[in-house]
């Protein structure tokens, strides 16, 4: 039986002088309180307090595009992974067998981000001591499901162990938010919500008339127009904030942010409700809602996110089997420069928004991304984001925006997962890869002294995403 | 007589701990076969035993881009380095001349791969042993020719001598593989052929009417309308893989493979057969013929290759006097996410099919290529390509694309050259960088230990082109 | 009182090997003559032997778009950083006030070249000992405003102690070059100017009929169409070429150089002339102008650069407050390789044309720009531009170009800038990266010898710029 070892200096250079200057830096961040100002986590699991995180494979397979999706690239169906189908499709529901079919390909993670947090989740969280392969497989299995049965692995006994001084959860802007109306009631504010109105924004999302009927009903604004719909939206971003949003969030394709004439917004809804949007409509609405996002941001401070460039649903014939989030969402190159400027001339100035930006396009960062930060007051860089939340792509935006934007135009980090029980793994890899590069620009003479690198890193790792969030 | 070394840890970290590491890998892995997958060698240099490879001059100079383009771009003349003209311009014909002057300019190519490939060729596979200077090169000359009269430096012993295992030529669609059906004949089946249609799919190649006669020649299937064509194509595929050919081959200016009806591609063929063909035809059809050959690949096995994104014939008055490869196609910028979505839609989730993808776009890795490899079943990404088939190419092409789609959505290494001599140095640096590569991850914990590093490599080296070529 | 310590390894790898090697090679470096050819510095600063450089906060802080930009992405006003309005709003004028504010917020430059600049300058050309803190601003003010009033410290003596062989500064096609002609005259030839059009060039450039009107008036010659336009540009060329220029200077959004009819370039021009230009009038006009000036320079010598890429005055309330140059200038996506391709089949292969380079979107170096220099005789790629003037940007260009274009077909360094006091910071900043990363190269084995590097780097730091601009 081969024992696992997580190598203490991960994630730090292999030259003695950085990796030793880089744990000086990082023993004064690890225990930091967690900041998770923007994620996936369902509210429910930490509403309920008898909420379990469910069996290995529920836990740790079904629900993870980072991982099926790197098992469909090789061949394996997802359906032998226990990934629900939507139509009516059969699926393994065995989860001995899903975890031995991960677990006889997780080599393929070798040298990936998704690989360390399994590890460090299965070492850290779990106490897992053998390595994850085809013969240890049903062991740590057995390991996993005994420990996931005690009380000390339920969610909020997590939440508390993995130190979360706040997390916020994505939310629908028609979603009722009883999860967060009940920890809320219960004097549980770590838990807050975020206003997420893309699935009645923008006109080609699924389902987008029941939608704007559930916005309606919750609310009890009837829809029937551009300026209710307004309205609507208004009353649910303060009805958010009575439950803890600091933030809202937006996905685009394009950060095209155009605005139109309030009759042309008029007469574009007006054809969606009746069902007869023409090609461009959607595109031109959502870049003119996220002008209006703006200017209610100025008006009720709620921060805004924004997260541009992927693709959805690529693969149509896994869409329709399994639908969204899949791990078929591939990114495009992105334009900020040009497409920000409407919205940027409207409320880039003004001392009351803040706009937090995320890309999948790194060519972005040193062209446009940083120029913009490293100039306009209301601009946030957010952390790296999804396939770019990794060791290399946090290198690699560092280098890119630092130089010229600063530290102090950046978010920190956000987690962006709905693994629970990987967050605190993530975490640890921001803090590593910072308090790494930290010590290189120390090293380098770039940065003053070890004093300077340490309030350095403890932005990085804990206080600029409390600023940019308002939190 | 300065003696000229070759860094035995070159390609390596200088930092010590790392560059020993990846030594210990690179012993794994430094003698294991060539595997030759894609590539330009003249299969006539291979089908004739008594074929050799020609002066000095002839060999390095004359027929490789590589070295003419960048003497060109410092002022020398194509004429004067013996480039053949095609419209009678007079050029040099002295050997000694034109090495001359090469090694007057071999400065040039100071940290270069060109110029680490052409000092290891002369070290390890000529031995040479001093510096290629103003004042060496007449010396040098006389060894080399010497040398290139023996025996056993005939293209056949060396072939040989390189370990090579494998090693595919590039043919066009209406080649008659005469020398492939020589060698095969023979049982010399370590050498394949590649169908390449280019020439015969994209309607504005040049010479593009002549091709077509020469496909129903060599077919035997009279191409008079599109349905011919497609037949014509068909029966060559067949007849390639009678000669052991595994795969195919199709360069493209960007990745756009949106499907035709029969009807518009009836009608476009019938419009470039008489020679009026409109500005938008050839894109559409070369498209629309891209998702053919994927068609076609699913149904008779051959692996599918795609090299995008190279503006051919950049300089028109070189093109003028010279033709084709002389050092002036420059890459654009390629879109893949939009643009494969057609193919793989069709074809990404077929079990038949497997599609290996080349770019002259590093900035897709990431943000294009990796995400959809770590997706697509049908998909692996070929090496980094031409300009990128070098150190830094190698290392950006690693960081950017492994913590997404892992290593074994990879393709291995091509050498894709016809330099023929220089087989051994090309993929002995790929076997370097892969070592030191892995080296570095493992020293970061990413990677568990050294066995599964070696592991790593030796997939990289050898098994990962074996498996994407079906080899 | 801490002492303020510049690392005399600054920009160089922790790893002692490398360091080691890079200082061999910086020693040979360090102290040749600084080559300046294209930056900002006003003529008068130099013209004018009574000239001084002003008050600390005119020095180092108000005229300098690098360190307000960044204050103001914090919320600074530049009002009360006291940059001068173009619409009578009151600005601070209190020196004292301003460097308080500029020093109380000089950590957020903590690993950004401008705060390598400004400590490097600080200390080594202000003998400045302590950190720059908000307890140590008003002292350092002191000592600072003691130095700039003394002899040693005017921009003559500076430029003697900076060991400045030359300098070129940037001057619209209509000024009168009456500082360079004094210059001239006393025999200071060591200043040139440099021919830089864009204001009468670009239809769409603020003031542009006014421009006009003075280069009637400059030019002797009537400015009334097309042809007497021509004219009047290629008599001040001849006139800059008598002052002592070398170069012009071209800025574009693109890098089109698509020429136009002499017929169509007399239409737009009359329309422009009668205040009736369309809207594509000025991009067509650019690229067709572009064109021009690259049949100019075959034919008076001077040699062409063009920067491109940057959307200038991208905030609009910044604009109309203070004008152009506030730091909003931010940097879109480029395409170069069918862009260039009209100006290029016309001179690029002419042995009379040089044109060079400046980009503000890096992935273009390893994409376009290294191809295009690695053929075109005529080309030579600028360094690094701008955001790009940096360690990390710097490397990343070495990086990128060098695999493909080698470093000869590099036109070696820049200041550009109009910060006087600065200039041997930047250039130390390029020879110590130069150093360093010309050691990680030998030490890798892609450069022969310590001999070797040498030479390569005596070519970055003094060589490639005075053959580049013919100086």
């Amino acid at each position: 039986m081969s024992h696992w070892n997580l190598d203490p200096d991960r994630c730090f250079s292999p030259l003695l002088s950085q990796s030793s200057l880089a744990r000086t830096i990082y023993e004064e961040i690890k225990d930091l309180p967690l900041v998770c100002p923007h994620g996936h986590v369902p509210p429910s699991l930490l509403a309920n307090p008898d909420a379990t995180l469910g069996s290995p494979a529920e836990l740790f397979v079904i629900p993870d595009h980072y991982i099926f999706r790197m098992l469909y690239s090789q061949g394996i169906k997802l359906e032998s992974l226990g990934v629900p189908s939507q139509d009516g499709t059969q699926v393994e529901t065995d989860g001995r067998k899903i975890w031995q079919l991960f677990a006889d390909n997780f080599y393929l993670f070798r040298a990936t981000p998704t690989g360390l947090w399994i590890k460090d989740e299965l070492i850290n969280v779990f106490g897992i001591s053998e390595k994850l392969t085809e013969e240890s497989a049903q062991r740590i299995y057995d390991e996993l499901e005994e420990k996931l049965a005690q009380p000390e692995f339920s969610p909020r006994a997590l939440f508390k162990r993995f130190n979360i001084e706040v997390l916020t959860t994505t939310d629908a802007a028609h979603d009722t938010l009883s999860d967060h109306a009940s920890m809320h009631e219960e004097g549980f504010t770590s838990v807050r919500p975020t206003f997420r109105p893309d699935a009645v924004v923008n006109l080609d999302a699924p389902n987008w008339r029941q939608n704007i009927d559930k916005l309606s009903e919750v609310s009890g604004i009837e829809v029937k127009d551009y300026k209710s719909f307004i309205v609507a939206l208004e009353q649910r971003r303060t009805f958010f904030k009575e439950l803890g949003a600091t933030a809202t969030d937006h996905a685009a394709l394009t950060a095209e942010t155009k605005p139109l004439s309030d009759a042309e917004a008029e007469t574009i809804f007006a054809k969606a409700l009746s069902g007869k949007s023409e090609t461009s409509d959607a595109s031109r609405f959502t870049a003119h809602m996220l002008s209006q996002m703006a200017r209610m941001s100025t008006e009720d401070g709620l921060v805004m996110q924004l997260h541009v460039g992927s693709r959805r649903n690529h693969n149509a014939q896994i869409f329709n089997t399994f639908g969204l989030d899949k791990g078929a969402d591939i990114p495009v190159a992105t334009e900020w420069t040009r497409s920000l400027e409407p919205l940027l001339n409207s409320y880039g100035n003004d001392e009351r928004f803040k706009l937090i930006l995320f890309t999948l396009d790194e060519t972005t960062y040193s062209r446009e991304l940083a120029p913009l930060a490293g100039h306009y007051p209301a601009l946030r860089l957010g952390p790296p984001w999804w396939f770019f939340d990794s060791v290399k792509g946090m290198e690699r935006y560092f280098d890119a925006v630092v130089e010229t934007a600063g530290i102090y135009n950046l978010a920190g980090f956000n987690d962006d997962t709905r693994a629970f029980a990987s967050i605190p793994a993530r975490h640890d890899v921001w803090r590593r890869v910072c308090s790494n590069w930290l010590a290189g620009e120390t090293l380098k003479g770039f940065i003053d002294d070890e004093e300077d690198a340490a309030e350095m890193a403890r932005e990085l790792a804990y206080g600029l995403a409390k600023k940019a969030y308002n939190l």
